[in-house]
């Protein structure tokens, strides 16, 4: 009797989109909505969370994220809905990326596992982190240690809510653009690498194919056991190393990333010059990627960089690790990588 | 494309029956050993831990599953573990209830998933609680409100770990043994119910079978979708009030709500008196079930009791609840329950 059972989990999420803020009868009836404060002071966002009777709003960010405060939020939360039973709780994140991340965390493990809804309220939460299901929270500097595979019941795309975000966000949000494009390569890739111009309207546009290009991949390996997800860290080694030293965010960093792994598929003769000066010409990348002059002064520091990289992936100073290249869009490669290698190759080319 | 995914969770644990400790090459070769401290004073415990490298002693009982102290807990654990890639370490629970659902939820939070034994040093755990693959926290005074469902990979009943144990907690574990013989009716009832003594040897010999029980259950409903589990709380839901209340073992709280339980199903005539009678007079009942006597002076604060059932399954004060009743031995009833009328018949039966 060695069967595995059919899980609770549906990794596809319900996806909604919206040209209104949800109603409160388009919400489960006991909802607590949990919203980054920062949404406050949008009128309409203030105005739309007066008919909801349980907003709780957080501090956004890595600190809310610090396993150290999880349980007086959770006592706070127990308090405010003590009138409704906890077992018809349901939970629903307004924010970005650490909102999305904590409240999914604290959804999976409350009463060991409650409905969720995510209504992304930045770009990358949007294209990207509310999707694929997994959840995390810091256990002081050891960042996303503590986490659970808990995928959203529905993700509500809500496009005022988004709008209301600053431009300089939608730069943020490029980096990942860019990563799915060339990840994904086809349609997507032949449409989006000719635009020249990213404003919120485009985003809502490409929003549907970006997203639809996340669970094609997440599907076909949701709980990551296949190696298949990995494809997705395109851009991510150097981008998380990136963020995490020069504290810069994240979209920005990976943007950064991309540029230092397409060079290093160069490099590697993934792919061909020539391929590759094609694909920086687009005028996407060519307007919209990372520039080399940016990249170098980053990598002045990259011997203090060496040892983050091998903690931040637990590998010994010789280890290697799983490097995301690329030989054309479309045809992401895994190459095995050594770590000297990869920084060997980092101060050739951008010092 | 609404498929659900198969779960990356087994809830059939596999099971390993041993009449050793298991030895360092029985075990993955990067695990860390959660272990009840109390374990510890027993030489043979003590000598067999010595070829691990990593043993984390811990205090066990209910503060252990207190939330506030889980991130200490877990720091700790990464420090000591520091010299090995946290993607490749296990999880080995050695203890009771208290150390099982904490590593537990430990394991199944770490790193999104780490790999999962248990050893339980106690009957009870053997039996019950180390099976099933739930997983408990508590947030403050609020029991159980944070846990996940991660069922172990392995569990491992070693002979000369439970039968370190003194008797009285043989006895401990005979509130879950009435509960499971009752439930399964069919031949283990008319093997068990004829047992005059419960010595450590008796419950090795049952051991097999009360689990299969336990299996039987969960594989029907494992993430407690159905409410096919909850005919595993017979006995429980004034067991646990009594538990709470005057702060008494889980398996003696258990064993005097099985008395509740049988009599509740009397007086609904869920069981006629002579059936009961029958059931009560088996050696095994007649021996090991709770007294009248034992029970009665418990039911004088029942008013003081009330609130804390309510809580504890968060009804109102005219709430029902599913009372799990008996009709025949292999024959549980579920019926849907007034909490006045429960509390109206404990004081008619039992004061």
């Amino acid at each position: 009797m060695k069967k595995k059972h059919e899980s609770h989990l549906q990794f596809q999420s319900q996806l909604q989109f919206l040209n209104h803020f949800p109603l409160r009868n388009e919400l489960p009836v006991n909802s607590i909505l949990m919203v980054d404060q920062q949404l406050l002071k949008f009128p309409k966002v203030k105005r739309w969370l007066q008919q909801f009777p349980f907003v709780y709003p957080v501090n956004a960010g890595e600190s809310l994220k610090q396993l150290k405060s999880f349980e007086a939020h959770l006592q706070a939360i127990l308090k405010i809905t003590e009138s409704i039973p906890t077992k018809n709780l349901s939970f629903i994140a307004v924010g970005g990326g650490s909102v999305g991340d904590f409240v999914g965390f604290l959804a999976s493990v409350f009463k060991r596992g409650a409905p969720l809804i995510h209504i992304p309220s930045t770009w990358l939460a949007a294209i990207d982190s509310s999707h694929g299901g997994k959840t995390a929270l810091n256990a002081g500097n050891f960042k996303n240690q503590i986490g659970t595979f808990y995928p959203a019941q529905k993700i509500i795309l809500c496009k005022p809510l988004l709008f209301t975000q600053p431009a300089e966000r939608t730069r943020e949000a490029l980096g990942e653009i860019i990563k799915t494009a060339l990840l994904s390569g086809g349609t997507l890739w032949s449409q989006i690498s000719k635009e020249k111009k990213f404003t919120s309207q485009t985003l809502w546009a490409y929003l549907p194919a970006l997203i639809a290009y996340k669970y094609k991949i997440v599907l076909k390996d949701p709980f990551e056991k296949k190696g298949l997800r990995s494809i997705l860290n395109l851009g991510h080694t150097f981008g998380h190393v990136f963020e995490l030293y020069y504290q810069i965010p994240h979209g920005v960093a990976v943007n950064l990333g991309l540029l230092m792994a397409l060079r290093f598929s160069e490099s590697k003769k993934v792919i061909s010059s020539q391929s590759l000066q094609k694909i920086l010409k687009t005028p996407l990348l060519s307007k919209y990627l990372a520039k080399h002059e940016e990249l170098k002064p980053l990598l002045k520091s990259h011997k203090k960089m060496l040892p983050l990289l091998t903690h931040d992936k637990k590998l010994s100073k010789e280890g290697h690790l799983h490097f995301i290249c690329l030989s054309a869009p479309g045809q992401p490669h895994v190459s095995e990588v050594n770590l000297k290698e990869l920084f060997n190759f980092a101060q050739q080319t951008f010092s």
